[in-house]
């Protein structure tokens, strides 16, 4: 069994390999002076870079190289990152304010917020196509199509309009809740899962298995972030505490209450460990565990 | 030869087997309904189809079955719709009026329009990806790269930033007018004629040729989209004429003249049709008639 200790120190070095190749993988694209230095303010801003960590360990685990699947994992935050530049615009969640730095259109302008925003979702998917160097063009390509569909209108993007939607109307049920949030950030989360798997050659069952274990993993995330926009500090979440409900936001809290949000996280976090029954090594421990750290942060 | 009678005819048939595959093609994706409905007001909103209709005559010169390639010919519609639906945004060019009706942000909000032309991008991967049903997976792979790296920073989201820092700078060179517009418009049409050269099969030189064929026609094309914002129709052009040089945009005419750039652009085109040298059949005769109607506009 992997420890606390152990897994803190592996998950630092995996952020840490994303974090190097983000800091060039924009570099010699020709891209303008000031829309690259737009993208790489938020792209570099920090962040847990659990998406690209989570891709990476999942396709290791099923047997991939994590040099080869690196681009393709990075090319995740990229599209983690387009989004929030987007939805802080003022026309959306109108926030001033990201990770405890000025969101990118206080930071540059409305215009090229937008573009590095499109820049950025755009140079995913060079990275992504990019990674057939290394890994067969099917996988790949299957691999890809995952992401996209994911992060499209029927995922991420789509969420997002249901968030706007659902703000500011009080007849919103616990299920429709969850239908935006698996869409808005529980899409890209899981097939930051199922793409590793995709890469890394499993089979449709381990496939359909890890999938679960990556929606499962991005529910229980949006439900630990609303708990902690209440009871966080702003220095911790880089943010207004009590955001969500200032905007009118339907969170599971305001829902559930604190306590049965706790418990739902939990759960949900149970049954994705019990997916990866089944997989062994040090990869395996390590999704184990990460599974558990996310509800550690509000336990 | 082909007679003009015989390409406008041909043109009309292939914009319109476009026109039906978008039609139908974000539908049983799961997009929420306004979402759905602001992607297809400005998807279907009319307009020439050049893009797909390049792709796909340039992959069936190659060898390519156009039912196969219709997909990732009209991902590529997909990109140019969502470029025109961001550039509108008032933060952007801040324009009211696309092809005589409201644009995006004007029928719909603000927000709703960053949104949709995300989620056009997105679904343009979702589609250009789904293309590996009928064709090799390593082929589709990279015209798809080759599309990301075209509508990118370091291509036509690139370019509409450099139109922008160029914008009211009255010391920009004719130089760097070419390579704005090169990025802005020129990358996607070229992009559109290389990718089909490589989804049709195309060898490395026909590739070569086919891309400088396709920047030649977004070359010209631009050109002669400046001349006409001066000497067209309100009813022509479906928005008011002059509005480049109102916004202080500088324009191939304005550095020029109306009659050296209307020379220019036929140069291009000239050059364009050399290219397609030694190829044969219906598909090459369409293509050399269809840059030279590029000119034809304004003469």
């Amino acid at each position: 069994m992997m420890s606390v200790q152990e897994f803190k120190s592996m998950l630092k070095t995996e952020a840490g390999s994303v974090e190097n190749y983000l800091s060039t993988c924009l570099h010699n694209r020709n891209i303008p002076q000031r829309l690259l230095a737009s993208m790489e303010y938020s792209l570099l801003a920090g962040g847990k870079r659990l998406r690209p960590v989570l891709c990476l360990a999942v396709a290791a685990m099923c047997g991939a190289s994590k040099e080869h699947v690196m681009p393709f994992a990075s090319a995740i935050e990229c599209i983690h990152s387009y989004s929030l530049v987007h939805d802080d615009l003022p026309a959306m969640d109108d926030d001033d304010l990201r990770r405890g730095k000025p969101s990118n259109h206080k930071a540059f302008d409305e215009a090229t917020a937008i573009l590095a925003g499109d820049g950025l979702l755009s140079e995913a998917f060079v990275l992504m196509s990019e990674t057939a160097q290394h890994l067969p063009a099917a996988s790949v390509l299957s691999a890809l199509n995952t992401v996209a569909v994911a992060a499209g209108s029927g995922g991420m993007v789509g969420g997002q309009q249901l968030d706007m939607d659902f703000t500011g109307r009080d007849d919103v049920s616990l299920e429709e809740l969850q239908t935006m949030h698996a869409m808005k950030t529980g899409a890209l989360i899981r097939c930051s899962c199922e793409s590793g798997a995709i890469l890394g050659g499993a089979t449709v069952e381990e496939q359909e298995r890890i999938r679960t274990y990556g929606a499962n993993i991005g529910a229980a995330f949006q439900i630990v972030d609303d708990i902690l926009d209440e009871t966080g500090t702003e220095e911790e979440l880089g943010k207004p505490v009590g955001s969500d409900l200032e905007q009118g936001k339907n969170t599971y809290p305001s829902m559930l209450g604190i306590e049965k949000s706790r418990e739902l996280a939990q759960k949900i976090v149970d049954d994705a460990v019990e997916q990866l029954a089944g997989f062994d090594g040090v990869e395996a421990q390590f999704l184990r565990k990460l599974a558990q750290y996310i509800v550690d942060r509000v336990s």
